[in-house]
């Protein structure tokens, strides 16, 4: 049996234990679902907190976090291009009727790129290769495109369609206007939101990697495109010293792989990122990931070509991580979506989603107005008067001084005005403030991509099994508790520490089943960060021992100072040897 | 303008200060759907991490908690009896063509109650009583039963249908073998799931109480259903004291309509409950709902009757709670759904779902054996003889037994044995364990809609505005910090201890904006249970005051004790009085 690839390990190990395994088994499974068993659950909530910890608490005057449906009509998803764009080339086989994503067809016979190609070219190129069905050597048809929204109908009326969100972020900028208000005219603003989303992929086949239902965390962050710096002053400084590791687009097109390092300063100053905010994100990004046991050096960011964007970025770069099987997979996305959504939104509700910002002190300026002679206009129309004053008012003074220059008289609708009863002068106005559309910058993280990263990272064997060694904070069960024997004096004293231990807020792990070294092997292969185990010295006095997973080194602490002693380690990074004696021992 | 009820504040609240509002407004909003704003999603997520404390955490040795997929394919919905039952009656205008619910419409119309009947008796009812269509009044269409799922296409085959889950229930029956074979095998054990549902209802008007997309908190309690007390012991102490309000769906039949109050020993004892599980999770549940600040009184069980309940279920009791404008609203179902759900699956996959227990000592049986004279089979059928034992070997011993009595021999496919070739004897036989399928209770909770019962039960004025006295742990901000005013010494120390606070863990509203009047009415009216003022006392001697929100009495504690203070006050229930000396004032 040849030796399985870490991939293959990770997935056995999730399986066996319970972190994730394929969604709807006993029916033979669905590509590109999968379940989150109860480790892998715990795990992925951690991973979320710990990304509201990074992005949205140590932001909470700038950044709030709704919750918005999954389901939405099929207007929204006109306007943000999704009906349009959203798509992928699929080609169908004659013979056999199996459909298959043209572009990876053609990349895996042809060994090309195809990204940017349109249908028609793809269709050239199976055409000009012969290519055929992968499954029964059948002829292909045409390339087309197939939407990847998943499609439903809202209430019983069959033309009521909906869609099922392929990214959460077009409930933010729908709500944008009420978000807005709710938030007192506060900009910079970043809306979060942290739910599942669902795109109908073709032929999934990357596991954990590539879903058809996942859990984004994403916000989108609206500023003011004359203050692009607004608000970073007080942010700056806490990522002063965060290399970016950046491969450029135009380093790409020179056939560049490797990134280059820029501070946050030198990447917004380089005009390597085109908004200030976007870097800053990016900074917190890598940071974020790192937490999550990335070391920097298997991080970077990758810059998208312009035909690679989706249709609303206008600079995009994806957080690339490397993975054993995949090589770089992208774990977020960071977009400059430019004021693309709300305008689209605008135009397709007919709401104003644009922001009034007041100027510290009113502007004056010297605007041109035009001045009609009513009481001529009056005379002259009478009834109809009133009508043609409306249609005046409607012309700008720009386009009045055009028809006085070309034709020396006003034409609106049939009626005249000569330039004697109507004139352009300048007044000077004052100006409280401006009215425009918010730019967006969004970061974007797929959760089951961070956690099979986060466990790839954490996985490691020792004396041929497995540790995983997941950062503590991150371990789905914090702490293990372990009778020595099963003798019922320690099996009642560990009972009571569990119950002391679950009051204070751990997630326990109690086993008093096998060996001592069987059972600490069980709980390093799921992470759990510390084992405390009961023995007959702790009758006596009062201690327990606390065993280290990462270096099954042990301590003794007194029950007394337990729950303080496993905080300290588990969540503020206290090493074990400031938790109490040290124990003399053996192996693990 | 006739003075809002309780229902209209608490929306035009939630709309101006963010907890809620209808999604999709800027298109004109879509029927059913719900936004939570900044201060809903934390309320919402806060009720859901006190559910999680209630359930899952207090009984993390019996429960734990999985995430599956929204989308599920078809079989799986067939298998569950939802596409046949999940089904409400609709009726069309055959003029106007709209739609209505036809149940709906009678009660209104006749005010009657409907529950129970079919299609055909709702269309005899319109018909005899001459309704028609309450918008144009046109004739109506006989009743049809219209699915309340979602229905979608997975992928990119039109006949691979897809619903989204009505309940998250499904995704826990269908991976509950794999979750048994990580629990090591655990009975009773509790498969969790929080998440989103959707349910396609034909015209939901109750706002945030009926809503087609909704989060849902539920678990499948599988247990032995030979030992349905197993490992209760443990837990039925810390409800002893319980007392349910329950009223039963016998008390209902007789025309009673207040419940009676039931210990939860005597609940099971008297046949009241089914289930002893179901009865202490419905002590839980009371519990749970209480926390969230509805009395005892406003709060009872009603037992379902026969027609009323799911498919699936032989006992349902719904906790119902009192609120203002629709009265008694259902805030949790706990259903009994027996075997019904994993022995459908198990049909419909062919998988064995059933569970071995093995008995503490193998037990020793008498069974009855069909003993064959081999030999004479041998000699008399030759070549047929292996066909004949096999044949033979599928008969029962109790069919054997009858034949010798009936007919003196044994004929099996027309191959004859006579009776001194066969006999039947009693051996004893070693039975190490028992295989069945569990059954199973069923809490599931509405989170929205205990989001609003939250809301409502929280709200009160005082003095002419509003005070919304939500249970401190569960309020989204947890502290306001004030300078008293602008002076530039104030606010910077005052952002210091924001800082600070944030640091700790806090979710900090910072305001300097206006009187210290008005920023405290701010916070009251969104329930922040504790305002730290910096004054210019602060300057000299580093104490702040803390201002309790529901008693608007101050103290004034050290800086540097402030931290625990909030904690204690905010978490652990302290009073104010405990947090520091008491500050002499005049109005709040």
């Amino acid at each position: 049996m040849p030796e399985q690839d870490l991939y293959e390990k990770i997935v056995e190990l999730a399986k066996r234990r319970g972190f994730f395994w394929p969604s709807y088994e006993i029916y033979g499974g669905v590509a590109g679902f999968y379940d989150l068993g109860p480790l892998g659950a715990r795990l992925r909530k951690k991973i979320e907190q710990l990304w509201r910890e990074y992005f949205i608490h140590r932001h909470q005057d700038i950044i709030v976090e709704i919750e918005t449906p999954i389901i939405g009509p099929e207007i929204v998803y006109k306007a943000s291009g999704h009906v349009e764009h959203f798509t992928d080339p699929i080609v169908e086989c004659l013979k056999c009727g199996r459909k298959f994503r043209a572009d990876h067809l053609i990349e895996e016979k042809l060994g090309i790129k195809t990204e940017g190609l349109s249908p028609e070219e793809l269709t050239r190129l199976i055409r000009e290769h012969d290519i055929r069905c992968p499954v029964c050597g059948g002829p292909l048809s045409e390339v087309k495109l197939f939407n990847l929204l998943f499609k439903t109908t809202i209430g019983p009326y069959s033309e009521n369609i909906g869609y099922l969100r392929p990214e959460a972020a077009q409930g933010m900028f729908v709500s944008f206007r009420r978000v807005y208000e709710v938030m007192r005219h506060r900009l910079p603003l970043g809306i979060a939101q942290i739910g599942r989303v669902a795109r109908n992929e073709i032929s999934p086949r990357q596991g954990m990697i590539r879903l058809r239902e996942f859990t984004i965390m994403e916000f989108e962050f609206f500023y003011d495109p004359e203050n692009p710096w607004e608000g970073l002053d007080r942010y700056l400084p806490r990522v002063a010293d965060t290399k970016l590791r950046i491969l450029t687009a135009e380093a790409r097109q020179r056939g560049e792989e490797k990134p280059e390092e820029y501070t946050v300063e030198e990447a917004i100053r380089e005009g390597v990122v085109k908004v200030p905010w976007m870097a800053y994100w990016m900074a917190v990004a890598r940071d974020f990931v790192h937490a999550l046991g990335v070391p920097y050096e298997n991080m970077m960011f990758e810059e998208k070509l312009p035909h690679e964007r989706a249709h609303y970025a206008q600079q995009v770069f994806d957080q690339l991580v490397r993975v054993s099987r995949w090589g770089w997979v992208e774990v977020s996305g960071h977009a400059y979506r430019t004021d693309y959504d709300l305008s689209r939104h605008m135009k397709y509700s007919g709401h104003d989603l644009t922001v009034f910002r007041p100027y510290e002190k009113p502007k004056v300026v010297r605007v041109k107005r035009v001045v009609v002679d009513k009481a001529w206009v009056g005379r002259t129309y009478r009834s109809e008067a009133p009508r043609v004053l409306e249609l005046l008012s409607r012309l700008s003074p720009e386009e009045v001084e055009r028809m006085l220059r070309e034709k020396g008289k006003v034409v609106v609708d049939g009626y005249e005005i000569p330039a004697e009863h109507v004139k352009i002068v300048e007044v000077e106005e004052k100006v409280s403030g401006r009215r425009f559309i918010p730019h967006v910058v969004e970061p974007s993280f797929g959760s089951e991509r961070l956690l099979y990263v986060t466990l790839e990272y954490a996985y490691t064997e020792r004396e041929g099994r497995v540790v995983l060694r997941l950062p503590r904070r991150l371990a789905p069960i914090e702490v293990a508790v372990f009778p020595l024997t099963r003798d019922e004096r320690l099996v009642s004293k560990a009972r009571e520490i569990r119950d002391m231990l679950v009051d204070a807020g751990f997630m326990v792990y109690y086993d008093d089943d096998g060996s001592i070294g069987r059972r600490y092997a069980r709980v390093d292969e799921i992470g759990v960060p510390a084992a405390v185990t009961v023995d007959y010295r702790s009758l006596e006095d009062d201690t327990v021992t606390i065993r280290d997973r990462d270096t099954w080194r042990q301590v003794r602490t007194p029950i007394s100072r337990l729950v303080d002693a496993l905080r300290r380690f588990i969540y503020e990074g206290a090493r074990l040897e400031e938790l109490g004696e040290p124990v003399e021992q053996g192996s693990g």
